[in-house]
């Protein structure tokens, strides 16, 4: 355990955690691998169909059940400085029992917080061996405590920033006409992982009509003359945190409409950055980018929120959406992405990290935000 | 759609998934993004926070709810091919009323079958949604489909296994005394990416103490002279079939208590391999594997299954362990990987994927088993 990540990841918020449940009146949360694990622990537990889980009950000694081939990789994990047991189990073992006994039975725990991202193979499970124990997720728990990044989440999260615009440095000499989105999207997700990410998660490589797809992913399209090509991409860092940012390149002069609606996303993006600071709503950053592209003409082609929360997860809370009235508060992160897409032709995004800090938004990507043209 | 995977992805899987969902007695089949969902309509969606379902019903035409900006990936997903109605909602719509109106509600459902990895953050909305319809998993449904691989599903997991074949044949030129695991580890995921694959799912370089841990992955601990290495590594490929195949390599000469438990091992990998035939069941290859390491002594070193299923996902059914009394039948596909750990010490695995025919076990891995000196 390096001091970083001890910072990153401190002994104290397993008893925060444990506060947390006691106040929500939960019995216990139940965390299996994943985010919600990793914030409270550190541990960066495989995803696997054999349960880890660490029971943390709202009174009394959390423990955290293992199978027994995972233990060394536990006991070596940041989770070993916690204090708490490990309880490993066999393969023939029956590890929910183990769990539901450990906890003195569904009458003893009431209501459980299951980690978010908990698989029905495991959620299904929990609620035959609790009978009776209300689930419900552990993200209602735990939602004000990730959502509020430390100074040290914030530096991982400046760091992600950092290598995925190393990346994005490197783009125009992976575009030119006559390659596929494919063909470049591998050279990206080489370059990610050579930026220092773990992981590659996402590789969007959106050419022509397919930058007019949000999600559009990679294909064996051919990039053509002319055309803009919406670049998104994202990985996770050895801290557990997480990179996202969109630029548009275009491989030569871009149609005239295109070039028009991109001076309006690019001013839709910096109202919507510029309108972050405290006590501000989600809801209203959505609007200052809404606002602006509306005003054009072009709000029917905005057809996705303009952020969503970023950490150990690529989209987290809180979500940059009409209808979420959740206050920005320093240590919020999000993707501020507006973006326009003209059905069958071409879209654009443009997307940035901001973390809100007292005296407004801090971007956290800072490559060049013009059209890129190669 | 091409034609190779339209034969992986036949249409006609649908409709055979439908009927098993009848004859279990289920009101109805919900399939988020995941191997589930992709194995019934190819399509590889994204697994986002936003709602995106496939809802069978046993009766009646299933239909694809999907956030209006991932309509257009779907659009031009295999799932295109299989008539069936695309429902986008808005990012202020409840896409989970959506689907149980829809499906009229708890009481004509009765039983609903969720995809094994639905997240706790999806079920439960659905447990709220569709109130007094039991959640049941939808590999209750699945599993005897997804078990027996078609001829496109072997030919696709048999180009897995060259690909990662192809990797071990260049880890000798990555592993030198000096180098941390994680330098190792870099290189082996540029690789893993280089061969064809588009993930990397799993890295593990286990050095010297850390090969005595399973499912160490990665540190920074730097490799020895006369250290032995477990590397056992895996990527999905753009057909969504897994590779994952484990060698040893030792830099330089190893211990010779290494040597010898190396020599066992290798006979208990063969044994397992040639116990796999039609009407075998899975926990008999696993003791094939255990009575040669038992008989040597190092029973207690072996503490883990024998392997796990193959396909779709990395680990899924059938798992070759004790207790599990499913017989083996053509299209099986698994893993044989045994292994042997000294905590403290070292340790070895041997990994091959293979898929049981008429005949007996096919191996689709081909790198020599032998310790590789490097």
């Amino acid at each position: 355990m390096t001091k970083e990540s001890s910072d990153l990841y401190p002994v104290a918020r397993l008893a925060a955690a444990q506060e947390a449940t006691a106040s929500a009146g939960l019995g216990a949360l139940l965390l299996t691998p994943g985010p919600d694990l990793r914030y409270v622990t550190g541990y960066e537990a495989l995803p696997l169909e054999r349960l880890t889980c660490l029971a943390l009950p709202a009174e009394g000694p959390a423990f955290l059940v293992v199978p027994r081939l995972e233990l060394p990789a536990a006991e070596h994990s940041p989770a070993a400085r916690l204090g708490i047991e490990f309880v490993p189990w066999d393969e023939t073992d029956d590890p929910y029992a183990l769990v539901a006994a450990r906890l003195g039975g569904a009458g003893k725990v009431g209501r459980v917080g299951l980690a978010d991202r908990m698989w029905a193979m495991q959620s299904l499970r929990f609620r035959d061996a609790l009978p009776g124990a209300e689930q419900v997720l552990a993200g209602t728990v735990l939602r004000e405590l990730r959502m509020r990044k430390s100074e040290a989440e914030v530096a991982a999260l400046r760091e992600a920033g950092a290598a995925i615009d190393a990346v994005h440095a490197q783009v125009p000499g992976f575009l030119r006409a006559g390659r596929t989105e494919r063909e470049v999207g591998r050279d990206i997700a080489e370059a990610i992982l050579a930026a220092g990410h773990t992981t590659v998660d996402f590789v969007i490589v959106g050419s022509g009509h397919n930058g007019a797809s949000p999600h559009h992913e990679l294909s064996d399209r051919i990039i053509q003359p002319g055309e803009p090509v919406v670049v998104d991409i994202g990985g996770q860092m050895p801290s557990g945190y997480c990179s996202d940012s969109t630029r548009v390149y275009s491989v030569g002069e871009p149609p005239k409409e295109f070039t028009r609606y991109y001076e309006v996303l690019q001013r839709a993006q910096e109202a919507a950055c510029a309108a972050v600071r405290p006590g501000v709503s989600c809801e209203s950053v959505d609007a200052a980018a809404r606002e602006v592209i509306a005003a054009e003409g072009y709000g029917d082609y905005f057809i996705h929120r303009t952020g969503h929360g970023i950490g150990l997860e690529t989209h987290e809370e809180p979500y940059i959406v009409a209808g979420n009235t959740e206050a920005l508060a320093p240590g919020h992160a999000f993707s501020v992405e507006p973006g326009i897409y003209l059905p069958g032709e071409h879209g654009a995004r443009i997307e940035d990290i901001l973390v809100c800090t007292e005296e407004g938004g801090e971007r956290l990507n800072h490559r060049p935000r013009e059209l890129v043209i190669v």
